[in-house]
């Protein structure tokens, strides 16, 4: 099986045994990272991005990788995230497939694929293994924490597991915890993928693939990542050049079926099924209030606000949109309002983009100075 | 094949050849339809309701049917659309499995179910079959025409097809075009079926049915009906009181899973996976501004503000809701403008209800004055 790892990643190994906060435990673990700028002397210029579901570390062009990242637009020198004045981390998530330790990596206890012998995985253990990091590096306190979406629940679960090891934190189309909505999507990606027959209970390989399962899956996410009127914006209601096919009544005729079969196309190769899997549940597990009930000793009991006034930075912006039907702008709303009920100067800022929950990736117009404006106050 | 038609549904014959909008005819064809109320002397108290995807004719229950109907508080005595003062008719949609004709009906010409042998289904077909119900129950002129979702769309094709018909309408979270976002939707959800092994091009039967991709289809249609913030006050994070099953472990876990596949268990089998696939693709190809392109002579060209301005008629309401991503509020604001550009009465009356596509369906409390109200001032 075809690891997807970027030219020029970093790695770090985690400490063996690396406990789970579900049970179990990896061995000869690692965490692939990349970084920008440098660190300054008094080491307190360090920036940590957490990522999204499916991004590698290759957030922006740097020396070992010269390719545009996925966030290219938003950092690097002279840009929102400006690598002349900060140090810069970010870390692919434990449990991907693009260099850290995951599914589709090998278990040193045989020699084999974990597949679904891989521990479960929540979100803390993916905050656990972004603070080894930062602190192998040499780092005790990072200046800011950035979470995308799904980075977003790490960053937050990164502040309450790990107090003190940032002083402030940009929280981006995140939440504190999964929405019945969301996991009706997730849940829905993963059945797709469970019946396809080649998954095959994880047991699938390059020849027998999940790919059905797997086109459906992104197919439905890409619709989730964005909204109704912006597709109406950029396809309206063109059509194929091609006629449709006499023997497929069904297939595609509009530009749009066409764009999220593209989409699906080059991803369903380049992500591991089970990964995907593994990292789409451990969102739908993600509640900071359980966190807090854990610690009341009422663990049936959640309380979203309590779990978010236990984190304690000095400053915080939650950044949303309106268009976003994954991570509601509520979520960020409430993620600010829980912030600041822990003592942050704390800031709510819901944008108009049009593009949904993938607008940080793509209207930097918006994105770019409400990221550079919080970071040249810090 | 199943059919699935409600007791004491009426028919009515249509004319044999029926000519189809996008080519072809059928022979022998049916509508079904129930009625409510009485009609007067004058003939001009009648109402048409033309529905969604999946509903059946059985609004409310009457005097064939005791059962409560899919919008029973909606309609019958004293309520909203007051069965006391309307003559109501609602007909199944042509190409449906709940007693009008369809591609699981049997095509009179081979014997056998038509399954893809079924000519192309528009919108339009549906709207010239609810024409000629009308006409046959010996009514000129409607006092009004209500069409809810992909009903919506059948009143606007009605209105233009059949000028004159209808001296007033209500449109409910209806379109006047298919959106790019819901045509990826509806995509998707044909996806899920055409990819079941036992779909089979439309050769299935009760032993080989397409359940999985049925149960796919479903679940997406039902989440995107509904909305997130809904969702959260339903469900929040609820667990399944029985534990995750050993041997699955990425099984349903959370209420709303269990929601999701209760209610695709109840559907699967209660509707025919070919008529979907008709009904679905039918919604895909509306647009009213190529209607009105026809007309003008460039087919290419589509302009939906001037198709609506084609339609005349007196006093016109379209009614939608602000968490609705399927059939977003823009669409009802744009029909409410188009109609008043054609010479109508026009409102356009957004209501704050969470639950997204199907608060008509649950929120009787804001749709049903709105109704009332219009229909009491006629």
């Amino acid at each position: 099986m075809t690891e997807f790892i970027p030219p020029g990643t970093c790695f770090l190994d985690l400490p063996s045994p690396f406990p789970m906060k579900r049970g179990g435990a990896l061995h000869g673990a690692r965490v692939a990272y990349e970084t920008w700028g440098v660190l300054n002397a008094s080491r307190d210029n360090a920036i940590l991005i957490v990522t999204g579901l499916s991004p590698d570390a290759h957030a922006a062009s740097n020396a070992g990788n010269r390719e545009p990242g996925w966030w290219e637009p938003m950092l690097g020198p002279g840009k929102p995230i400006d690598s002349d004045r900060w140090f810069v981390i970010c870390v692919n998530s434990l449990g991907s497939c693009k260099g850290s330790t995951g599914p589709a990596s090998i278990n040193p206890q045989t020699g084999h694929l974990y597949r679904l012998d891989f521990p479960d995985l929540s979100v803390e253990d993916g905050a656990d293994a972004a603070a080894h990091v930062v602190r192998e590096l040499g780092i005790e306190r990072l200046a800011c924490i950035i979470g995308n979406s799904m980075g977003g629940m790490t960053a937050l679960a990164f502040l309450l597991r790990h107090p003190g090891l940032a002083r402030s934190h940009i929280n981006i189309s995140g939440a504190a915890r999964a929405l019945p909505f969301s996991i009706a999507i997730r849940s829905l990606q993963r059945e797709a993928i469970r019946l396809d027959p080649n998954w095959n209970h994880g047991q699938y390989d390059d020849e027998r693939y999940p790919e059905s399962g797997m086109r459906m899956a992104r197919k439905l996410g890409v619709i989730t990542y964005r909204s109704a009127l912006e597709w109406d914006g950029r396809f309206g209601r063109v059509r194929l050049d091609s006629d449709r096919a006499e023997d497929d009544p069904f297939g595609l005729e509009f530009e749009v079926e066409s764009y999220l079969e593209g989409h699906a196309r080059r991803f369903v190769r380049r992500y591991d099924p089970n990964c995907y899997l593994y990292l789409s549940r451990s969102m739908d597990w993600f509640d900071v209030g359980e966190y807090c009930a854990d610690r009341a000793g009422n663990p049936g009991d959640t309380d979203t606000r309590a779990g978010l006034a236990a984190i304690h930075v000095e400053k915080a912006l939650a950044i949303g949109v309106q268009t976003d039907i994954l991570f509601p702008l509520q979520q960020q709303e409430e993620i600010a309002d829980g912030l600041r009920a822990g003592g942050a100067q704390s800031e709510f800022l819901p944008l108009p983009s049009p593009q949904g929950h993938d607008a940080f990736l793509v209207d930097i117009a918006r994105f770019g100075p409400a990221v550079a404006g919080f970071l040249e106050r810090l």
